[in-house]
């Protein structure tokens, strides 16, 4: 997607040797590349969260095994390397998935041509992920047009919470796909963007990249997504997921519930956006059976902005001696979802023939 | 309440001509007093939220007529110094009603009796306003003891949205006062305190004020409510409200219809606690008839802070060119509400006899 008038995906190989990334930790104040050339390297972006999102996480581990199989000298070393990508961020699934998927090339075409399978694999691996998102995105705008359809000539407003956009991904995004693929179409469209306290991804990356593509889009507080429900402001939810139930139960950013709940209340249809990836059969009962992952106070107890002179600094926003608790997701029982937009079509939760 | 272990009220009189009140803008990042000495004082503590919430804005604005008795040389003067005071907020019911009542005190006594009249006038109101919160603890104690009831040695959690506290109120406040009430008592309670963006005022005001109480408390992302409830860490929600009409529909901050819908959904008591003042029974339709301020955006965009140097600070957190929008209220449906907690007494919405 577009980031000062240039298409940009989120991680490509400037030479064999090199995996350039946008470091998300500077977004949005600014906009800066940074380049890998060891797995350290890599290993460091992913733990530090340069790069993050599910999709992102897989495909950088991807080309981290690329480089990995540059610098290791035998089996057992690019072994090593391999654990030392995994162990960055444990519980991203997508994560050991992909450096799997690079150990089982290289065992299949043999050590000696690791370098030139992991390339290639890496590349195939960000593509398929691109196409995923883009899979989606068709998808999705079905359903955006046939609101447009129902509203001729007004704009299609669409709240989304977190960030699930091509930032996440390599491009695209997953939630963010069908708005894009709207706005491309000439579809009026409006993101209302969820803050997203307490990381504030929506503040943060959705709107800058919603920004960057020239979608018109309002940042809100993520008190306010009622409200707007309530009078008529929102014709469509979409968000993301870390997450998914064998029977549709989504995991995903602390506060998907309370906006899910909203729009049952006031008729609004509620999508879930994802790679077919993300769901996990092995789970019945997303309440019970999904680990919240809880994380640091200072998340909720300070917050990093731009001061009046330029500089970006880090406040304190909590009095000092309360103390403050951070969940990072929470779970959206199957009941509140209307669909789950995937690569491969729009799925019902809940029914027992979606595999 | 406490202040560094000494009760204080919001606002008293040091001597007939003065007024001191704690500058709210101050807090949670320092403890400031402030004098008002004259009616222009009063008036520009107001507009400028030195003071706020409801109760206090009109406590406020009485004891700013003790003093524009002081300055006027006629019953002209009176009446041009009340509409200084009255056009400060002109949608606080609290404020005209306080000034027309020293108004008519006034008017009964005679112009030559005004500054005794509006002393005393001024002393009642906020001894009125503090008893009326007392009272809705009281009542609100009652909840809260019926809880503990049933989870004999364990903490009944309370979770509360914004700051309806006794900073909002000349004492007690009303949310938070059944909590007071049962930390008084013994009662072993904690509040998950809601940040309450864009304002912040449950991070910077109610967290402040139940850690100067010692009440055990907690901070959370506006997000998080919904998470607590389905896993059984919120006994009971208790929140304040701007303006409640006839059927028990309940204007509040931004966000609280979003906490009433997953109290609903978990089966967990939400309540609101009001004077009775706060009733607009000319109101039918809450959701219709109630307007919703909109506020500035850079109250969404823009967050203050205190940066590593120990210095106050203004951030920005979102991106330049993303536009924000500010909803100040939204409006939950009466089928949602458990109970009116009041200082008459617990009321159940919608029940064609409450008056």
């Amino acid at each position: 997607m577009l980031v000062h008038g240039q298409p940009y995906r989120t991680l490509w190989m400037t030479d064999d040797a090199t995996v350039r990334i946008i470091d998300q930790r500077r977004l949005p104040w600014s906009f800066e590349l940074l380049d890998l050339r060891s797995v350290a390297d890599v290993a460091h972006a992913i733990r530090d969260m340069a790069v993050r999102g599910a999709g992102l996480i897989g495909a950088t581990a991807a080309h981290g095994m690329a480089l990995a199989a540059r610098e290791a000298a035998s089996p057992a070393d690019l072994q090593r390397l391999a654990l030392e990508l995994t162990s960055t961020r444990p519980t991203a699934v997508n994560l050991a998935w992909a450096v799997n998927r690079q150990l089982a090339a290289v065992a299949e075409a043999g050590f000696d041509n690791r370098v030139a399978v992991t390339l290639a694999e890496a590349r195939r691996i960000a593509d398929e992920d691109a196409a995923m998102c883009e899979a989606i995105g068709s998808h999705g705008l079905g359903l955006i047009r046939e609101i447009a359809n129902q509203k001729p000539g007004r704009v299609v407003n669409v709240l989304t919470h977190c960030n699930a956009g091509w930032l996440a991904f390599v491009d695209h995004g997953s939630a963010t796909a069908p708005v894009y693929a709207a706005h491309a179409d000439g579809i009026p469209v409006h993101v209302w963007v969820d803050e997203t306290r307490p990381r504030s991804q929506g503040a943060r990356l959705t709107a800058w990249e919603l920004g960057q593509q020239g979608v018109p889009h309002t940042v809100i507080p993520d008190n306010t997504g009622g409200h707007l429900m309530q009078h008529g402001l929102v014709d469509l939810v979409i968000t993301g997921a870390d997450r998914v139930t064998r029977g549709g139960d989504v995991a995903n950013k602390i506060g998907t519930y309370l906006k899910a709940l909203a729009a049952r209340d006031n008729g609004i249809p509620f999508y879930v956006a994802l790679p077919s990836s993300t769901f996990d059969d092995s789970l019945t009962d997303g309440l019970r059976e999904i680990p919240i992952e809880q994380r640091g106070e200072d998340e909720v107890t300070h917050l990093e902005g731009v001061a009046a002179d330029g500089s970006v600094q880090t406040v304190r926003i909590v009095p000092e001696g309360s103390r403050a608790a951070n969940y990072g997701f929470d779970v959206t029982p199957a009941r509140l979802v209307t669909g789950l937009i995937t690569e491969r079509g729009i799925l019902s939760p809940g029914l027992p023939g979606r595999e």
